[in-house]
């Protein structure tokens, strides 16, 4: 462990995009995950094991994502620019009025910061 | 929240399959992630932010991996064929000791297995 007092990321979900939800449901239930919330006529579900909260997307997503939620999406976005990191696009408030951006690792790795009004801060 | 009672898979470690190991470190550094342990002379790192524990290879995989462990690898292999799931490969004994078996979600995603002796139930 280092001692680095670390940026406020929020919390983690994996985002999956997926072809069909209702199977994709299925098979993560045999695995044992626990339902948070579903919204099937949505396209979309949250689910939960251990230390992982899985989210699927049915035709909200273009690729995996690893999604941060609850941060302070635009004060995350100076800070990461401040060390020189490029981002992918800029902060903006998104159609659902929750502030997001996207920053990709090395590897092409989708890194996505998103909050909605509401969720706090963690 | 259902009431099922669930498989007992582990914690979750996201594994990333990375070209630069320095170059990735240096990046999720910037993110303010902290080094839970760091071996770049054999090549991987486990780093953690919130509730995600990260983990990069380099040379070790061949793709990003949803990477369960601690669990009890051949009592989850056995339930989950008994639920009707098809495993990519039987659980097995690794060549580092370690128990391990893979099985991909309907979208295709690795979900790897991965328990050393004595790494505890969770």
């Amino acid at each position: 462990m280092n001692t680095v007092e670390y940026l406020k990321l929020g919390w983690c979900e994996l985002c999956l995009n997926v072809a069909d939800l209702e199977r994709s449901l299925g098979f993560y239930r045999k695995l044992g995950f626990n339902e948070i919330e579903v919204a099937t006529d949505e396209g979309w579900a949250v689910l939960e094991h251990a230390n992982l909260v899985l989210a699927l997307y049915r035709g909200h997503i273009k690729e995996n994502l690893i999604n941060f939620r609850g941060g302070d999406v635009f004060k995350i976005a100076e800070e990461l620019k401040s060390s020189g990191l490029e981002l992918a696009d800029e902060a903006h408030i998104e159609e659902d009025g929750s502030a997001g951006f996207t920053i990709r690792d090395p590897d092409g790795n989708a890194i996505y910061f998103n909050t909605h009004p509401g969720e706090g801060e963690v």
